[in-house]
């Protein structure tokens, strides 16, 4: 695997680390090599145990030429503040990255049914409980695929902290300004009854944000 | 081009929906192959005009290996919601996302320049105008690349609005959660000077985010 080359202050190497960066988004773009050429898409994820697990339609053609043995990275990011120096060539981003490399896997239907639920848990937790279970109809419209995480197949970088000190203008205000995710109000379909409560996994997903927002 | 085969009522054929797309994120991931084998970093980018302009260190190697004539795609993604259906099986996310696939370009020294002020414009408008211009060493030391886009070279896709009728539990509670980016209070560094002021722009950054949060 190639060494982190520029940086090195930032990069990342325990594997807790890199499980860190992975769980904290759920979306990240795969990339391989169709017809010679590269290919990406973003997709949601879940990381499960050592493997990053991607689903698709088994109708989705790009998806199932690459389903089975392609070399393929998956790269994910969270920008977490603008880093504001005295100039622009020193303002830059704190932010935390991780690019997994490897060959895809299909997963099977038992790992798959696995890894849907988790990757639902991860956009909402507690709803897989709230719901029916994916149906064996469901299953065999999805193709799952993973990429496993090895010892040696990713790197994981992290920028924190402010800019360096100033050197034009020692005398200016240089910081960061934080960059904040939340979730808004939830809003009812309009195939939702009147009146009918939100359900508790919905509405845990938006007080935790609106609690996190005041405590900022 | 491929074309989108899948969900196709999500794709967008205009310029101008590709574009709303690019300029609506400040970071993407670039993809590449490197030694026979897809390759992926993410980084800050700025749209200008008809291109993907992209930035990294002269002294970056890998970097440097793909920027002059290498194939590669440009992935960015927003999150917008997620949608909340009956069950997990249709349960989604909303989203914009586009995928600009051609070969680099090395940008000469003014496109060079114009690109980073593009690029920190995107990141906080109007900061450009408060610091000293980038110095032609600081400009020696940056390596810029451009993608360009161009009529058949893209794809562009957006998800909008609730899950489909509930085929499960009509009585369900369905519907969405919005998905909401903020800037938190900017905080100033250890060389800032005890009650100097923030700079407008990044003033201006917070003010903007926090006045969304009030009408959210």
């Amino acid at each position: 695997m190639d060494k982190i080359g520029r940086k090195p202050e930032r990069a990342k190497s325990d594997r807790v680390d890199l499980y860190r960066i992975l769980d904290a988004t759920q979306v990240g773009v795969l990339s391989t090599i169709k017809d010679g050429k590269p290919w990406s898409i973003p997709t949601l994820y879940a990381r499960v145990n050592d493997r990053i697990v991607l689903h698709g339609s088994t109708g989705a053609g790009a998806l199932r030429h690459v389903a089975a043995g392609a070399e393929a990275t998956f790269c994910v990011y969270v920008m977490d503040a603008i880093v504001v120096a005295d100039n622009l060539f020193n303002s830059s981003a704190n932010y935390r990255s991780a690019v997994v490399r490897g060959q895809l896997q299909k997963l099977t239907e038992a790992e798959a049914l696995d890894g849907l639920t988790r990757m639902s848990e991860g956009l909402i937790p507690g709803r897989s409980t709230e719901v029916v279970a994916t149906s064996t109809k469901e299953l065999a419209a999805t193709l799952a695929i993973a990429l496993p995480i090895e010892d040696d197949n990713w790197t994981a970088k992290e920028r924190t902290g402010g800019p360096g000190e100033s050197d034009v203008d020692p005398d200016a205000w240089t910081g960061i300004v934080p960059i904040i995710t939340t979730y808004g109000e939830p809003e009812p379909s309009e195939y939702t009854p009147t009146g009918k409560p939100v359900p508790d996994s919905v509405a845990g997903l938006w007080r935790c944000s609106a609690g996190e927002q005041e405590l900022a």
